[in-house]
């Protein structure tokens, strides 16, 4: 492992723990996150603070990550992926001042080992999607999805069962 | 209010004005656009002319927000939300040239005081979302959204009635 | 045509072969593909190698375009568009390491000329979109769409003929 700080004009990485071979494109904004090793980030993707990713992670551009969210290892992540921890989202709180972090309860997300998140899928707050599961492209996850299916739609269902993790 | 022009490499501010205590992040093109106090833009967000935003908005990263939108004080606007202004776009006019902003008609679309939009939502052109409203996640909303109500799904359908505003 | 190479730290576009009178702007990762003339590529956009665009094509800001797209003449792509080419999309190969471009069929996707690709559209590998054809915003596209007609919804259906391409 090692600490990067990287604050170049088209990457920006701050206080993150990265592990080797990991390779990380331009337009990207990391912070205080853990990447394991042998991963791909690709361009234009954000990751928040508190989040940890495995090794062997595939994550495509344009993908959004944020806080509390646990990715396991060999999992692949499409592009335009949206993780989400916050149930009933609103910009100010009670005494209308703009919310900070401390003003929601954060809902933790697991992406266990071995599945897949289609592009441009949305994962709501407090999901876990079982191992060697497969999201389906543009689908909108609103519960838990058990290992070894797949899953598709607004909202998301069952379409199928798999025997074995498909490689 | 002050009139910003920032055209660093990581971000991009043209001939907008801004209110104070307002903070941008990098990775954004903001041009000719409006935005109120107190509230955040998110990175890799890009805000197009004729945009007026109130105060205490939040804005996550990956929005965009096209022309002729409008967003009231105290909305929360999620991740990767995309606006729309033109019902049947086209790459061409009758002419068999680009189409540029006199070859269509730009709909108004405008955002209530204190609603919410989850990230990934789409909002078709001309559309309204009421006071207090939560667009979920992932929602195609393809006509307006009353006040104070949850709606989901593509395309978007009530799912319950709020008795006020939730904090 | 012109050969670009241009590493700023706001633009990359690497070894693309671009068209007369085609405007990209900042914020873009454009790499071995191949552009037309009178075309505009938005911000945000990242565009991979062995894409061939026409001419007179409109692509949005943050749209995401993979491996063995074609885009023919005329063709509108709206924001946040996402192509596909890897229909069980992994991390890893059969031997535990990080899935490569040999790894899986690449499947080809082709938008024939005069269609226009809504905003947040989601377009599963392999798909071809007829000439003149509208996919609804917000659209997830999981087979071929004829041509003249307009799509919509996750998965998403006809919902109307059109005579002729409307302008």
């Amino acid at each position: 492992m090692r600490m990067v700080n990287t604050i170049n004009p088209d990457q920006i990485i701050k206080n993150c723990d990265v592990g080797k071979n990991t390779k990380v494109w331009n337009f990207v904004n990391l912070y205080n996150c853990k990447i394991g090793s042998d991963c791909i980030v690709g361009s234009f993707v954000e990751i928040q603070g508190n989040v940890r990713i495995g090794n062997l992670v595939k994550i495509g551009s344009h993908t959004f990550i944020c806080e509390n969210v646990i990715i396991e290892d060999e999992v692949f992540i499409g592009h335009h992926v949206v993780f989400i921890n916050d149930k009933y989202p609103r910009s100010t709180n009670k005494n209308g001042k703009l919310k900070n972090d401390k003003d929601w309860e954060s809902l933790k997300t697991v992406i266990k080992k071995g599945a897949s998140i289609g592009s441009n899928a949305t994962l709501l707050a407090g999901i876990t999607v079982g191992a060697g599961s497969i999201v389906g492209a543009g689908a909108v996850v609103a519960k838990n999805v058990p290992s070894n299916v797949i899953v598709a739609g607004n909202p998301a269902v069952i379409l199928r069962y798999l025997s074995k993790v498909k490689k």
